[in-house]
């Protein structure tokens, strides 16, 4: 695969004779794809029926003839005005009870069916209209969703919804509440429809509760999108993709993705560490004009996953973002190793956000790759750079992992509902596992638990992985030689309860789990010969041997033969102890990388990428500040 | 009194199969009081008038057989999702104005006077059925009243309900608007029914205002209480009583109590540090797994008035919790100290929570004496020594202690409606003069304005006692040889007015504050000699003696023969000068005690509370660490 | 003119019989003048219609005889209990959609027209009865507009209103369309009554809806201030005020100045530096008991320009108050310096708040210049010391000053809507920039861009200003020999889009801020030479003069003659260097201050205010601690 870059562009926001220029401007960039209209539905249909796609037909005519391909997005994601008047109850509401207004984007409730035959309505006119037009080359259908806290609504429309949702998923309301365990302060219901958003509760709702809620919620967006696709497959024949928002954990990705052919994301590298990322202080200073040196790489690889191999970097940041607590400038160099790093990782096509920008509304301080003004901003030369080492390098293919980790989001929703501790985040469990990994030079893959190879990994990690039954640990362990679990896996079953057979219940390792600890963050747990855990704590009891031991000598990590349990949120000294026994074990070999220096493999190529503002010397090759070395699989890259 | 164990049982979790071996291990381990049935109530009444008494039959029989005294509990706290429909209007309202619905527990409002009936209608019931059976031998009413922040209510129906408690109180609308000084800002009030909840007002609410809300709000916990007590007294002639959470100021427990017979606790030691506590991170690290040294004691005092002498631990901690923000497990032998720390203030009974850990909802982390598996849980053996111990020693028998600090709900709820420095708090004060009076080794009383012995104290200290009446400073001299006010105390009347006699207003002292200050918490102000005052400055005039002066020459402390008054909020070492200088005016022996060591004097026995993780030696006394030495007292304790 | 001194009396809150007595002590302080009635509705109309000016009459008299001239205010603020049941929506509704109570003050919608003739029905017959009273020598209106975050308010009326005012303003709802950039995530709207007030939107909403929903909110007040104006004028012959409060930046105040004689404020300098500034905790330690020695002086120059030149402090805190977090007592001496420098900046009066500390209601806790029970607080005595000041030192006359600050409301509005970043504030640059001047000993004019002198300054700074057009720049240019914009100067078109021109778009400089960088408070950007930009980075080109350049070598100032654009959020070393610059270029003479002294000139004085515990000598001055040294011009201030 050979890949490829492309832009968002917003021809309703610049007048039609820019058009022609903006579109030969992007081919002499080295831009090839350009994703257009998933916000202008006011544009499309002004006052409803009246449908005006003549502009629209003119833009993509004339992307199309400069030799552009179109991404044609749906403009779901911003129903106009007047939609409101039709269908008055159609806000989400928040967890306070009120509505969520007009007057910015996602102002919809995924479970109100008058909007979702709007979507599809809308839906059904482009792909009539677009789907065979040859300038189409791909849909995105609705924008980000969850973006904006969005997934879950408290109306009375999600409640009615979540009644049949629960009797499908419980037949009966005597089967709910013996699975809720609500005799629990006689929580029993009657019915299903007295059950009621799990919001505005006295104290913390039953975490059953709240999980199902969760679920449920995951399911209506699963459900908002299928109704797109439904529509749009018949009438056409590229690929269906979406945008998912970085750290977005609200609904099951892989769930959406498989419905798509393709996914993406959007990709606010500097954004992200200002606002989303536990990074301490001096994380954040180190790399405040680069973003964080594994946030990226990992969303690259779980968006693999959830494209089953097939995704793209949808919205890359090219300059200052808006909406951060603070928005630094990128340093030199840094759009070029976002969008080489991105390629490393197996991106088709790397898109930035936006072309020109905006000089109005939300986003007007949101850089394009030009400024408002029609001047070239930093990150153009940096796109075209980025294009210029994409034609010199050739097709780029990725290979399986000899490690990966199991990423499951209803395990985020599990303990989000119940953290047990104040930190503890699946998220965050999840994230150090991977980046002790890449400290140790390995490629990762991401799996999802409901779909995987079954063979081919020398090890598998699923830290936090809620709810584990034989037949997941029995695929787990055929998929791989070694499988470590813990801290927190297999802990509840499917309906928030711990399960009988205990925690975690493995058939192939006699371990459990007696009591669980949750420290405060300056409180760590020694381990004997180095590492601590912190934040949670599984006191383990079992036959299973004891492969490191606490300072109390009570068990940090059993295993036996290709299963291990990990018995605390490891400190980063820990992980890499964990990771160099499981190197050991099972014979993979390991790559200490420098502070914000990350090392991806493909089939013919090693990438470098240094992070960091200053050169690093590792291993023989020189990396540039902020730069990207590629090293060919036939040229020797590690002495 | 011999002191016994008790634990907190519910058989409606477990199958009926499983009862019988559960009572007789809770024979085995000790114990001889079992609490069950206090959120049953849908099992009880699954619908509307449906009674299920029949398994709660079995299952007291069941206990009692084995050998364990009942304490049945109404199933108040939790009324059943049917009760909904028939009182749509039951739920409490929020301070945003948000009914708090139902899906957890407590989910009713003190001024339903329909779910009142509903309640009593319950009590009725199972008063006929179970009063006189002899396996019944104490009655819990509701739960945890006002936990979850659930005194307060801002109903349309505790509107009204306070427009009749105001018209009571004062009559006629304008001597409430005098009371209240409403002429201020223009509040004056043409009728009750125009006086609404406290809550939402553009800047903050008259404090007269919130203080009789407060006041109200608390009448109306005592008047759900009597409700119940009213229809059980007659029934049966075991005892009542009801069990409080610790630091819950919201109503006032000496009025609850005085319709109750035994006062009991819900001891939470690990919790309340994590979740309830002003201590600083050195402090919370120190005893992260032991709990504060003097709360439970604190408390355990407190309950002792509450009780009038007759007091219970009914929930103590046995393991790891699930609702503090960090939940680590007790060190090993923290229960028994806990318990045995109990029984030297004069607990009747120290109960663990729970039997087993329950499977599901939302206290499936919490630790129970079995896990759910049904294996023995580190608390169990723990419980086990305590009844070993206990047995061992005869009978416990309290005496009147030397010093004594006037308890004051009101106090706190005025306190709270006008802080006047975000670091003053009415139980942050308290508790730093009960802590002082535990690092000098004394043993401790508390007693309620209202109520108190006549005489026998060498010291009594009133610190922020808000109203002070010249009736009560009589009492208080009398029952005294020492009298120690301040800072904060008489400072407004009854009607949160500052007194026409001025602050504090003492007739047998010439002391007036003639000014207040509040302090950001890096500001002290020192006292000649030694220690420094914090937070809150009374500055006093008058031609009382000067015991103390600050820095500036301004009294520290003014004094003349029994009461003194203290004219800030002490650190730690003013008040140990203080109480040095009580003692040596009124011949009380002290008794140093290191970080983490408490003493406590009973009859009998001098027990000897280590709440350190290492031993320590103390006046030839080895304590272990998280131990307990009982010391007879025809041994000799101090050398 | 000769500075004199008044205080805020309320008759309603005591006996008649005190009121000789009271007016006669005033006049013994050196008190000419006196406030009455501003918050007195209730008592002067307890039922609606039914209006007893009987006591106000007498209390008038009282103290007309006594030789006070009295202030009388419009009750406004308060509006009495019964006001709600004729008008039951008047009440404001906050963000979050709930109506803001009855039970303090300020409890009313700006926007409801049956409010406001409620109003003026009272103005006129206060007007009627008063108008030509000799002793009525000025008139308040209302009270402290916007205190309480009142200014702004989501009801229906709000939005009704708003309505209209953006037809006036757009015309038509396309204009509007096209003005806002509503193609942006298809926020167009059909009709003006769509819009809503931009509150509980799902993301962000179009900042220039929220800068138009400030501008409404503002022009509200505007307007709700006129109408008792227009009342009031043809019926008296003295001036009409207002007191506005301190860093209360919610509405233009000079507009509401434009229709009044005198602009007031109330001064309560401890409690601000609690309360309302980002001081370090390092001051508000030094400075706890004096406040912040530049924050006062801001506001009395602020108001000398909102007054026109005619300005008083209507309230000056007397000792400690009750609302900030933290309430500690002035040092001795503060309430005079306080007082002086206030005369020093140009005060006609300043006037305590209050005589007597009110034993009831919210204020009860806020120190008067008497105690409850009538004793004299320490501020009687400053106000006394104050008076024989006054007496000593003749006429004041002010002058207009050498360097001037233009403050701008709007921008105020246009940067919270949208700040970019965290630490960046328009009131925190702008008073940088006044500290940075007083440092540097220079006496400051406040400019509204909409009215200011053709001519006569040396500098004006323009830090922030959101706004600039060509006529404005040009006026600016006029005005002074040098003027220095930035960061964030004309970056923005009045309806809130990246002007077509660039940014700033300046027709005398050629600079563009090409990139904008806003940063963490830990990281500063330095400037080669010394000093440092924070929070804020204009990322400029152009071929104007680079002045100074940041490390990288990008510019930090451009400038050319009498044009400068600074490139970021200077620190206070890059202020001082920027002044000192200045100061070079067009002949001004400074004076380098030492912490917490700071420096007057009026026409006949050079005052020395010394905001530190302890004394300080300065240019052969001693200056005693907290104390003001004024030096008459014919003597030698400065060797
Ligand atoms: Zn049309
Ligand atoms: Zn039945
Ligand atoms: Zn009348």
């Amino acid at each position: 695969m050979k890949p490829e870059l492309g832009v968002c562009y917003y021809p309703e926001h610049w007048p039609e004779a820019m058009w022609a220029d903006d579109a030969q401007r992007m081919i002499e960039t080295g831009i090839t794809w350009v994703r257009i209209g998933e916000f202008a539905w006011s544009r499309m249909e002004p006052t409803p029926g009246d449908l005006h796609f003549d502009w629209l037909d003119r833009a993509i005519e004339v992307l199309g003839v400069a030799g552009l391909k179109v991404v044609l997005g749906t403009p779901t994601a911003t129903p106009p005005r007047w939609m409101l008047e039709k269908h008055l109850d159609m806000l989400a509401v928040d967890a306070n009870g009120q509505p969520r207004k007009f007057g910015s984007r996602r102002h919809y409730c995924f479970s109100h069916q008058g909007y979702i035959k709007e979507c599809t309505r809308v839906a059904q006119i482009m792909g009539e209209r677009y789907g065979r037009n040859p300038h189409i080359a791909a849909w995105q259908i609705d924008n980000e969703y969850g973006c904006h806290d969005t997934t879950v609504s408290y109306s009375h429309l999600a409640a009615k919804a979540f009644h049949h949702w629960l009797e499908n998923q419980y037949g009966t309301i005597d089967a709910l509440n013996e699975a809720w365990g609500n005799v629990f302060w006689s929580m029993e219901y009657d019915g299903f429809d007295q059950i009621e958003p799990p919001n505005l509760t006295v104290t913390e709702p039953n975490p059953a509760h709240v999980l199902a809620y969760r679920r449920f919620s995951s399911d209506q967006v699963v459900a908002f999108n299928k109704a797109q696709v439904d529509v749009l497959r018949p009438l056409t024949d590229v690929p269906l993709l979406h945008n998912y928002m970085g750290r977005e954990l609200d609904f099951d990705h892989f769930k959406v993705g498989e419905d798509l052919d393709i996914a993406t994301w959007d990709s606010y590298p500097i954004g992200f560490l200002s606002d989303r990322l536990e990074a301490d202080d001096a994380q954040k200073t180190t790399f405040l004009q680069q973003g964080d040196p594994d946030m990226q790489a990992f969303h690259h690889d779980l968006y693999r996953a959830v494209g089953r191999g097939r995704w793209w970097v949808m919205e890359q940041q090219p300059g200052p973002v808006n909406w951060a607590p603070y928005n630094p400038a990128p340093l030199p160099g840094m759009v070029r190793l976002w969008s080489l790093e991105a390629v490393a990782h197996g991106a088709e096509v790397v898109s930035y956000f936006r072309w020109r920008q905006a000089p109005f509304a939300q986003e007007q301080m949101h850089a394009g790759l030009l400024t408002p003004n029609n001047r070239p901003a930093p990150g153009l030369a940096e796109a075209r750079g980025t294009a210029d080492t994409l034609a010199g390098m050739g097709t780029v293919t990725q290979v399986q992992a000899q490690v990966a980790i199991l990423f499951d989001y209803a395990s985020d929703w599990a303990w989000t509902a119940q953290p047990q501790g104040a930190g503890f985040s699946y998220f965050r469990l999840v994230f150090s596992a991977y980046r002790a990994l890449r400290r140790a030079g390995l490629s990762v893959d991401f799996l999802s638990s409901s779909n995987f190879p079954t063979q081919g990994y020398k090890v598998i990690l699923a830290p936090g992985l809620a709810t584990l039954d034989s037949e997941l640990e029995q695929r787990l362990s055929g998929a791989c030689d070694l499988c470590v679990l813990g801290p927190r896996s297999g802990a509840i079953t499917h309906d928030f309860q711990i399960p009988k057979a205990g925690r975690p219940g493995l058939s192939r390792l006699d371990c459990d789990v007696d009591l669980v600890e949750t420290l405060p963050p300056n409180v760590h747990r020694g381990v004997i010969g180095g590492g601590a855990a912190q934040h949670w704590i599984d006191r383990l009891s079992g036959t299973g041997p004891d492969l490191l031991s606490f300072e109390d000598e009570a068990p940090a990590l059993k295993g036996d033969g290709g299963l291990w349990y990990l018995a605390g949120f490891p400190d980063e000294a820990l992980w890499d102890r964990v990771i160099t026994m499981t190197a050991h074990q099972v014979g993979l070999s390991l790559h200490q990388m420098p502070e914000g220096l990350r090392r991806r493999e493909t089939e013919n190529h090693t990438f470098l990428i240094n992070y960091n503002a200053d050169p690093v010397i590792w291993n023989g090759h020189q990396i540039g500040a902020c730069g990207v070395t590629i090293v060919k699989k036939d040229a020797p890259e590690e002495r």
